[in-house]
């Protein structure tokens, strides 16, 4: 079984990640990885940090001429800031407090942060629970991306909706694998002119905006997940993983909201068989789930994401150490994540989907593992 | 850490379930369980099933006179309906194949199942995709739900809509305690009035429904979960535990969809604090989680849910033995239940919820969480 | 990824068990597995109670016909005492506090038990540290045994030594795959004779013995288990699951006590090829394992058993209620039992190689698993 | 509940580690864990690689100004050896194949890996399979003794055995804890004279040697471990967690070899009580652990280590390339590795220690247990 640990503070020395169960020859490009680094941090509406940090991944073990060993990949993402912080943030030596902080900000998990594990400077959470851990997640989940296409699964992500613009339909997927073309990652060029006035708007007024965007996965084998107990199901899993993304705050199977207030004869995809293509639907409004398993359409899973809470325009807050109140202080100022967070989550679902792939098709080797799926 | 496993086929001998790590001396009250059982079976729009079916546990082990003994809980719920399924679902004996069923019926595990496990009958995968299955999952959360009132934490649902029945506000919490009341669950009466025409004027066409309903949390301390690691954070963790019920095809934390399309100014949840309470907000749109966290405030949740798919209205498919296109055949009668999946969401939340209470506090026995709880 | 759950109490109402992860269409014997449940019971040295529970397995769930179905099978092994015993035991009743223990008896679970989990009656601890519930063990394990059945593997075991036996030397796998026409599993005639010598000596005076036993797994592939992270080695995992049993205090992999002591040259095991055998050895001091994974040679482990703990000779202990000093009670009346403990330990071993097993050829149905095994 | 994954490859640019679920608030002793590392590193009878690598951990995150931040605590210990070995082992670039390995070791997980992983050169299994790995494990292991410290908890070890010297009886803390003092760790100063002779005469020979040492935790709270389930017991975990560590082939709690052979009224511990002391135990045979719990007498546990199986005397094998037979070729030097596994044993047996104490104080903030242990 795939399984991996994340480390790492925003401002600290690096974010490292290992990932242990992954099959052994398969060939990893690290430029691929790179790129998938870069698109999370592309995206317009995001704050001036994203331009100091551009994320390169090191592989520190598990891979060794390009192929990997079937051994834990372990791997760091160099924070360059760190230099500048390194004062206020050394694992080891004594810490300056100039960058000390006693004041929560509303939305974030630094008041309950501080409370769970009695700190005095919320800084000692806000570190790891900044969005910038996402970075690892993005790495994991890129290299779980190339092990995948080996066995012709794809995916990928669009963003339908940022702030208040009303959703469009979008479901050409040759547009959809091009959504890096646009700023916003939105392929319906209508809605793309609205999402970036909404963003300049935000930035000007120092308000923050969130979105509505759509992960899919292509090329799935029907059978991953298993409705035999409930914490096998494949929807289960994928809303957890999207779930604990930063910032999102609901996670939808296919037309599930719409479903909910349809009737059923409305709802279901009906089924079809052809000698070429087997068993086939002509609609997905599953999203490519039924039962908590893959059952060989695409997978359609969409994240509702709140606006970052890191904001200019300031909310109400207590300070931790005088109790007294006061407007919430700005650690960043990126206006709108939706695009990044769009490529983190493409990352999290094709993580999901590599475990329980490999809990299907077991298999130590490439090789083995190709062998099986052929057969 | 609090851990289970569930069994049981739909038509089989009985349920059962195991759960481990729970602690010792908690009383437990085997009426209150059956109670939970049977708000499961309540809820206008159920077929005749249900009547057939009124659930008991029987306890197997880890009680003695009504206390737990810190060993793990073993149960069951017979299936009073086997004697008349016997024939078809002997564990042992020989299998009259009077009740194979080779047509899978759209919406439902039946045909990715029966490719991914090789059967012939596709009643071999039915009978556990069921959502009788929630039964053993409606316990165990009774147990835990029991466990939880030692501190004060409540759990409660209601529903806020059924088909196209357009939700309207409900903030009152006497009013959702008592949501039992209503058949559908609702307590708005105007909305009740319309969702009960909804489901008439469903069964008599032959249709089905699904809804949208709302899982409130009350009085857990602030710090449940943890923003340190993806798979620890709470909001993740429920999203999993909601999305794996049967049918449930979006979950949503707070306000997470309305919040994506609103700006952070009016989204995030300012934080005050006063001697007596302590820190508070005088807003949840945040649904009780920051940071992946218990902040304090009541967890809300809403989850989506499609029409069960098992329809007298028939939909295209087609039979694995003969590969002939037919249209599917009817396996069960009720037309909705909405009602019935907001029970099982009830005790499926208050299960997570319990197990991240338990990682914090730890403690072996009731007396000992209880003085931690109390420090 | 099999896994599972076991419980129940010595004298409560039954035991359970309850295995997830079990692969469809396994034709399962209820019939073996009572047999194996048999074979724990029998044994040279076993007290009364042996005679009273003659245990049979009733299967819940996850199996139709006799075939498994993919969902877990739930399983119940009824306590035939529990009648005589339910005033002190009923789950939910007034209990009958005649059978209150206060005396911890040393070597036993009691006095930490009571202390950790907040016990006035040490019963409540007794009741599942009991020995007893390895009788789920043994029939989970013995499903196991026969889906390993179908890719040739075997287990069996066989006793070294009881007491002060010298053990002898036994390598004749057709002996000892009829251990169990010996009263106490020996098949050395000699040993045999003074291994009941040594009960009957035990039993007169009111003692209890200890012993040594092997157990041998047969036609394994290599590669189970893993080098690459120390919690996949298949020999830790035995350790574990061996260890585990009640009265193991030590365990060895092959020749390991005696190879601690020799010269490296003396102690690897050599390794040679042909064109009809593959890789093999001429020796198996590593027994099977090396690099934590199976090497293809047979499995061997020791586990080193000490005496039960269950005196008529009785030991000092203090009363928890009084503080005051007094001889230990005597709650049961086996003399030795390890015999039984190395069906017990058949059963522990198969079950991890049935996991690992499973971890390495996936698989979601005995068909798909035995095509991957034959490639 | 505490969980770590470890990385890296014996001559790869770095072992890496992260742990999660370490509390907050405490301070770790970047120059404890480098010694503790050197620990691992010394010993009479080490090859020439460990004049080389003088390890020294690099805290990369969940350390800030010396104290755990709660979050997971990554670090690495870079292999100086690296540069040497960079156009054999870099993980991206093209690999001279100058050090590729096709004739698998007798006693090593070469041949076993090299089948399972697919692998046509060796040392992509052999680089991982290294007993370097356990470097790792040492710095782990030492976090978590700093953590323990701060609750009284102690572990210490001592080498009993090497080859075929006869150990002693070694029972005074004081010269256990001191054991570091003599460079084959034997306290019994005859026995360390024969123990260096027995080692001199190995290097001479070109052979290895094994032996036996012992592991001590003191003390540790009654209630560590569980007797409800199989895989909560303590002893069982502390034998998968020695047996993993490579060349251990047998574990044993307390004397339970001798144990084995004697009856049950020599074996068991008597329960004394006084005022002061509460209960306590005159002899430790039962090595600390009752029930699957630890009893509050201290932990005592053996390993008994095989040869290292690396030999300059070598052993017959086969050219997996050819298939033709050789003698095995020499990878490294060491011709007595016990005392660093003593190390090893130590880390891995504080770090089983340190989840079950966790699991049952729970806490998130060294305050928080520090509350709750002394209550």
């Amino acid at each position: 079984m795939l399984r991996y640990l994340t480390a790492g503070e925003s401002h600290g020395k690096s974010l490292v990640g290992i990932i242990e169960g992954f099959p052994s020859n398969v060939s990893i490009d690290v430029e691929a990885i790179n790129l998938d680094l870069k698109r999370r941090q592309w995206g317009y509406g995001r704050g001036n940090r994203m331009k100091i940090e551009s994320d390169e991944i090191e592989i520190l073990s598990g891979l060794r001429g390009g192929r990997s060993l079937g051994s834990p990949i372990a791997f760091l993402i160099r924070n360059r800031d760190y230099e500048n912080w390194q004062r206020y943030m050394d694992p080891l030596g004594p810490i300056d407090d100039g960058r000390a902080v006693t004041r929560p900000r509303p939305g974030h998990a630094d008041l309950t942060g501080a409370l769970k594990y009695r700190f005095d400077d919320i800084r000692n959470v806000l570190e790891r629970s900044s969005a910038r851990e996402t970075a690892v997640r993005v790495a994991l989940g890129s290299m779980v991306k190339q092990l995948m296409a080996n066995f012709g699964v794809e995916v990928m992500s669009h963003v339908l909706s940022v702030g208040n613009v009303v959703p469009g339909e979008s479901n050409d997927l040759n547009e959809i694998k091009d959504a890096d073309r646009s700023p916003v990652r939105c392929i319906d060029k209508k809605k793309e002119a609205q999402i970036i006035e909404a963003i300049d708007k935000a930035k000007e007024t120092g308000d923050s905006l969130g979105g509505l965007f759509e992960v899919r996965i292509l090329g799935l084998p029907p059978g991953l997940g298993s409705h035999v107990h409930w914490d096998r199901k494949l929807d289960g899993r994928l809303a957890q993983a999207l779930m604990s993304i930063q910032a999102i705050k609901a996670v939808e199977i296919g037309d599930g909201i719409e479903n909910s207030s349809l009737a059923g004869s409305q709802v279901h995809d009906e089924i079809f068989y052809s000698q070429d293509k087997g068993y086939y639907r002509e609609s997905n409004r599953a999203g490519g789930i039924e039962g908590g398993m893959s059952n060989g359409e695409d997978i359609v899973v969409r994240c509702y994401m709140k606006p970052i809470p890191t904001l200019y325009k300031p909310l109400r807050s207590v300070d931790m150490e005088s109790k007294e109140a006061f407007v919430a202080s700005v650690e960043r100022s990126d206006s709108c994540a939706v695009a990044a967070a769009s490529i983190v989550a493409e990352m999290a679902a094709i993580t999901v989907i590599g475990q329980e792939f490999l809990r299907k098709y077991g298999g130590d080797s490439l090789e083995e593992i190709l062998e099986r799926w052929k057969g």
